[in-house]
């Protein structure tokens, strides 16, 4: 998505350690309108798939993923919560995930009562590095027996393994914008 | 809004402690279709304000602050984030907010590239209780010297003082469904 690219390029920020802020538009403060633009990206791309919901993590993830369940004729959305579940607690679908960024491990998870063996899902996030999130998330989807159709992601640092690890495993990732090389001193590069 | 009402009534859980569970359209699940109409209905109450910018915090109130700012003109959303900020950090303002019912206090900052002094704002949140967050939010407003034109609410537990206490100091609340009383046995009702 070309005007993604552009947005990434002029309001994008390279900090130390790998981390690209876009917090001017996209998960801090949000731009609305062009979230309407990502949503509507996404229904063009999943058009056929008759999905029924919308799942994401929050928080970042949660404007986009409602955004686009608007454009899927207002389907519903339901986001994953982090946080520890107590083991004795069977009603959450629940999924470890690793934080390369913050270097620890939590716990997402979903209310039985709102993912259905019936449910076609497309998962929507922020940012795809690691896969780790999305992992988590497919996870749950697994633990559901709902059929999933593929993840919608925003960024997607090429150059890190998640993108390349899903595929392979056969899950149909859509990034919008993969970054190929970022440096400290702030250029960004797509593929 | 009758039809808050009436889906609390329908869908809403009383848990012991005084909680209120509506995650089934409003804060797990959303019902995407039912979050435009509460955004529709904050554009009505607050039609003439001139707003410049929805301001939320994590993780909750984002769906419910994006459905509205798309209803005003698809202006700018600011969700604050929580959690700690170190005090050599001067790029944000920072409030601290404690949350009753998990019996601790956090942080919640905001980018001051986000929120000028020229902006004219409505504050969104999913609940209003003992007033925690809302105060926060309001205090980081007033930090940035920006102009509040009030607070939207879906859920007012009435019979908790957070509501009068914001609105004995003039701000304006509107809260789409006030309850006025809970029993462990699952009866709610309004005023």
């Amino acid at each position: 998505m070309r005007e993604l690219e552009d947005k990434i390029r002029a309001e994008g920020k390279v900090f130390p350690g790998d981390v690209l802020k876009v917090d001017s538009f996209l998960n801090h403060q949000v731009d609305t309108a062009f979230m309407q633009k990502i949503g509507k990206e996404f229904k063009r791309l999943y058009e056929n798939e008759n999905i029924t919901k919308i799942l994401t993590i929050e928080a970042s993830g949660i404007s986009m993923a409602l955004a686009t369940a608007y454009c899927f004729d207002f389907c519903p959305l339901v986001f994953a919560k982090k946080g520890n579940v107590s083991s004795m607690d069977t009603s959450s679908y629940v999924s470890k995930v690793h934080s390369y960024t913050h270097n620890h491990d939590y716990h997402v998870h979903v209310s039985k009562n709102y993912l259905k063996k019936d449910d076609v899902v497309l998962i929507i996030d922020d940012f795809l590095a690691n896969g780790e999130a999305l992992n988590g998330l497919l996870d749950i989807c697994e633990q559901a027996g709902c059929k999933v159709v593929g993840c919608g992601v925003a960024v997607e640092k090429a150059y890190q393994p998640g993108g390349r690890m899903l595929r392979d495993r056969g899950v149909r990732i859509e990034s919008l914008a993969r970054v190929s090389k970022m440096t400290d001193d702030g250029l960004i590069e797509f593929c």
